[in-house]
């Protein structure tokens, strides 16, 4: 069995969404003056590789102890859109995207976790890098459009969705459509994802470690693939 | 395949080991005021099902993104001891309990997490059943032993070793000795697990979906397993 980790090592100078309270980490104790070490953490439930749950944009909707075990072992294939993006940041996932994956690979599979490859895991080294924002503030970078969304819910009824970027919508989005559309259809997605580009299109199983969080609206997630 | 959580839900009211920080959560945005809902957490690496990486006992020690995403997918098996700690709180797992196991259920496997089911996760409930401290603030919970730490070692080169209890160790420890033999060993700990008697004593998998705590002394950890 080959294993793959898809999971950012989680820091405080990881780049967050506008708006997100700040990671911090400190000492507690060391093993020199306390015989043992640990550290304390504070931190956002959407910082590095994280989960969104349906209750992350949809009132009474499902938190993360609610997810059953097996919609977090799913079969996984990804979208690779890293050519289009290293040309137009403001580029997404389309219908289109879907159907030539298909014709290519072969169908997606029932109860998958489609992940889009953008190549953004590259720019992880600096925020503003990352969140690529313009004069205006406004960010560009890749994601799922709505249209995609809509496609893989409807026809292949997907588990959820996953990103190599910090949003499941593109950083342009002012009304956040797919997030919406996914978690409304009570399904999850995850962003900020790595290593997309070491597993298979098509055949892995992706393993969604989402520590279940009280009352979570997500949370931060150890995401591996095996195949 | 079948799955089961090994994974208590992360809560704020979770029984920590004497000393550690405390776990707290807030509700930074609602989806009724800002349109999407999050948390913001603090808590400690010894929190809720965790890991104790290396580096928790020794200066030096490999931290948690450190630990190979190969050593984190692995047999388990199951040591129950349960009717025996219900009479007696400060018993441990002695290899006398390993050999009887493998004469019933066949030889433990290479690479192996070893983990002790004691029944303790009855108590969760309640911090002051959990921790079960006397007049003197010794706690009484059951433990690996020592020499059935080296056994595993030496004889079985297991991954880790596996408790439903607040410490690899019992309660009453004061040298935490199956601690620092493991970690020492350069592996890894699992403490406050939940549903070992739902899984087979022998042939299961076990996933532990670690969050790769940046310098982490191991850390908040989903736990789970197929057979």
């Amino acid at each position: 069995m080959r294993l793959a980790d898809l999971t950012h090592v989680f820091s405080e100078d990881f780049p967050l969404f506008p708006g997100a309270p700040p990671t911090s980490r400190t000492t507690a104790v060391t093993v020199q003056a306390d015989g043992f070490y640990a550290q304390q953490w504070t931190l956002s439930e959407h910082a590095c590789t994280h989960m969104d749950a349906p209750a992350h944009f949809v009132a009474g909707g499902r938190t993360t102890p609610q997810l059953r075990l097996s919609e977090l072992v799913a079969p996984v294939v990804v979208i690779d859109i890293a050519r289009r993006a290293a040309g137009d940041p403001d580029t997404v996932v389309t219908p289109n995207d879907l159907r030539a994956f298909e014709r290519r690979y072969g169908r997606i599979p029932r109860n998958a976790v489609v992940c889009m490859h953008s190549g953004w895991q590259a720019r992880i080294g600096s925020t503003e890098s990352y969140r690529n924002a313009d004069a205006q503030q406004v960010m560009h970078f890749p994601g799922f459009g709505k249209a995609a969304v809509d496609w893989l819910l409807t026809r292949r009824s997907i588990r959820g969705i996953g990103v190599d970027t910090l949003s499941l919508d593109p950083g342009n989005s002012k009304t956040f459509d797919s997030h919406v559309t996914v978690l409304k259809a009570n399904r999850y997605g995850i962003e900020n994802l790595r290593g997309l580009k070491a597993i298979p299109a098509r055949g892995a199983t992706i393993y969604l470690g989402v520590i279940p969080w009280r009352g979570g609206s997500g949370g931060p997630c150890r995401a591996f693939a095996s195949w």
